[in-house]
């Protein structure tokens, strides 16, 4: 189209997921066309295309004075219960809103920050939520909201129904940026793909607790780094990224934690922008990332 | 679709480029499903969705007894004429004949040959072309026809002329193996985005003669290979695929070349399997790949 | 020194491991150059300065006509004892033997007999031992014995007497270039850290069978390969080398495998150089590579 | 040596360039030896043992009770005289004041900050130097001099003086972190070796302005980011440290730049971490770097 003002747009994303079979893409783009909506991106992907199953992600532009997106919902409304289709309708510029739960390490924290103010991160940081205080001052500068809610190892609902309050209604995912606790079923299950790790290893390597500690005594020769999202079983969700960096029989436990520092916090960092930017979706424990 | 026999299907390829506007997609697409084409592969890309420029690559599977690829064929050129879109539609079972054109060095060329074997590239080999004989026994015991056309400096005419008449009409591309001679207007011309090469550096540096030896000279802390149509202006054709390997001082050019060879077989390799899949589209001295 | 003529010099290699302590490396360099060896390459490393423990590896050429390396090893003995040093003194001239076993992949195989022609691995290739009749053709055809020893599951035992019978006294160290059987404590315990396996993971992700399968169960980003000396506990020995390609979710497992084979080679081929050149010292089921 | 109290110990490092011969690696450790120094780490090079040039690193400590680093430096002298040897002896407790040069973009400079504060850099940050206001409030609030400093294109001589002003005898060395005006040969010639640069791309190519612009224009499919001593010479100085991001065709050039972004800042922190570390030795237009 020949775009005489952009002002009046709206943009918007389209993911779908549903069983595969011919002519769903064609059904799913004429809606969009029939409602003006212009195509500015689009992929998709089948985990087999007999009988296996079909993920698309859409981002359009929709001029709001002739269309809304509640119009185009409806219009796709028939067409996903015809088809079993999951679709979600977003608007990128109603940004979700993150709770960062971070521990001592900051590198991960300052990464999200930082690209959040640079503008590449397109998400409202709602709140910094920590079991320490050591960040509180840095994080208020920068002018985000700071709690400090300690955890007691044994008495850790007190700490979760705390955090809970605060972030309830209030946030649409959560990010762990080194947050060093284990979180209880009770909140992993309120965000359900909804909360993403930082784990400082090569994922399924080195599972737990000290990865950098065990990969020295391993003798690997490379480093790694892997963001998830959280489920019940500790370490074992849906991979989003993962990233490695060479080291060599020189390397000290030490050492290596400084060199993963750089890795964890851009894997992470990748991780969160395409959670915001609606790039991800989850099938059988595994990521479908359109990036 | 549910599959009950799988031997009637044929598969096919479309590539469209056409300039970007609303509902494209959808078209396409819808004449495919007419022609109950069943979509496996699709991908896309546009320079930019307002007056951009538009690429799209989709695999399917068409059951040949009821539906021909000229049927859709025929069917999709009313669509574009009107769209001023260019459409190239591909059997892969109709496999692109390739010649291989090395010189002395032979890494990339028995890469080529053992991937061909191996089932991973898509592609028949017609013949080796080389100007020297160092490789015959070789290629020849592995099945495949071999020239050896002698390159005088001051009368490359005579050996392209040999050169072409073995080509023409007998290959649909040449893969400049680590070819040392620098090919004329006369054969570029005729194999517009059909030749690839690999060049031993890290395009744009070190255009032309002996790479390594300068990487050694400017000290780089890294080196690489690239793989590139060729065009009339010396390395400076559409970049395919490129890859880097670290080195350090401590190397010497001729161990910067010992390293360079295992990524450079394997960049002109992938080059030259996205080439024979059909997942490049060249536009503006640039590719577009849909690996 | 100012080198009149180097066809009478002779090549030499000293891998030292001791209780670091002040001193050694003038002891040692002291030794040398009373002995007219004149160093070209030195590496050392210590896993603490204070108690710890000290390894280094010498290159050097010496003079023949007027030393003897018997000569230089009687020099090192006191030294050593003195400070229970552990010295190997290696001639590079006399190239270490080396079985390769492997099954029905022949990518790893491939590789390693290309790079030794090429000249790039100093080592000779005594013979090649294989489960499966299938690569037989192409080793003898480039000159190498080939030794064909069905492996009955029920009964190893003979298929490894066969086996031992060939390499005993013939072989210096085995290469196990995607050979798909597990030796038994027999055969491994006679080569120790003289074995050296290519496994098809990132190691420790994916310890044993079919590593592919798993990390595309698991959803990976990134797939690797490891070069490791084989132990009497399966995939757990020390690590040689590792290296890794990114993937993403369009990968079958099968791509992945296709993707996999491309870095296994260079993995074990660099881990199988770094071996023949004495690069690799093993302490506490670790290595140090002094490449 | 076993240490009964390190807190009396001194750091050392020692950096030899001369030309290669027999001996010298023995020389200079007895006299560490004679001296009670004990080498904690140790990394040599030679262009060619036979003529050559010979380049050491040894890192140790020394019981400053028994010896002082004026007695060791006077007992190398005579061997320094005899070999043509250029030897500097560095405290690494003397840590080198660094000053930090800054445009707009703030990546670099906050990486070099956060770095330092985190301990991972062994160097005083004198002060941030810049031709804009932008970053007065972050460096300050750190701790950290901030002087605004305009640079009149048709004046830069003024803008230089003043900058001279500030950091003469002030700074050992200067960092551009995207400092984006070219240093007069007064600058440059002041600080030989000592004024590092990060340029965002992987150079040979794209030298100059715009390079992610460039890189765009020519699709390369691999973007870079370079560290090197500036020269007289624009962006032709000593490459220190490089590195590389793959991208695709579906990249802008400002998408190019933010991820250029992040390799940029970890490029140059480690050029710069090395340089403070003494790791770095310059000949002939190039870099050995002991790391």
């Amino acid at each position: 189209m020949i775009l005489h003002d952009k002002s009046s747009l709206r943009y918007g994303r389209l993911l779908i997921a549903c069983p595969d079979q011919p002519g769903i893409v064609t059904k799913v783009t004429r809606i969009l066309f029939d409602h003006h909506a212009n195509i500015t991106e689009s992929a998709q992907y089948s985990t087999d295309p007999y009988n296996g199953r079909f993920f698309m992600r859409i981002a359009f532009t929709i001029d709001s004075a002739s269309e809304t997106l509640d119009t185009l919902h409806n219009a796709l409304r028939p067409l996903a219960k015809a088809h079993a289709m999951k679709i979600s309708l977003m608007l990128p510029e109603k940004k979700k809103r993150m709770a960062i739960f971070v521990s001592k390490e900051e590198h991960c924290l300052l990464e999200l920050l930082w690209q959040q103010q640079m503008g590449t991160l397109e998400a409202e940081i709602a709140m910094v939520i920590s079991n320490h205080p050591d960040h509180q001052k840095t994080v208020e500068a920068m002018g985000f909201p700071y709690y400090y809610i300690p955890v007691d190892k044994h008495q850790k609902d007190i700490a979760e129904k705390k955090q809970m309050d605060l972030i309830k209604d209030q946030v649409d995912f959560i990010v762990l940026a080194r947050y060093m606790q284990i979180l209880s079923p009770y909140l992993v299950s309120a965000f359900p793909n909804q909360i993403i790790n930082i784990h400082h290893s090569f994922l399924p390597a080195f599972v737990g607790a000290k990865p950098y500690e065990r990969a020295f005594d391993r003798g690997v020769k490379i480093i790694g780094a892997t963001a998830h999202y959280v489920t019940e079983e500790l370490d074992a969700g849906p991979i989003i990224e993962q990233d490695v960096q060479r080291i060599h029989h020189g390397y000290s436990a030490s050492e290596m934690k400084a060199t993963g520092r750089l890795i964890e916090r851009t894997v992470l960092a990748k991780a969160v922008k395409w959670h915001v930017e609606d790039r991800i979706l989850v099938h059988d424990n595994k990521t479908i990332v359109f990036a």
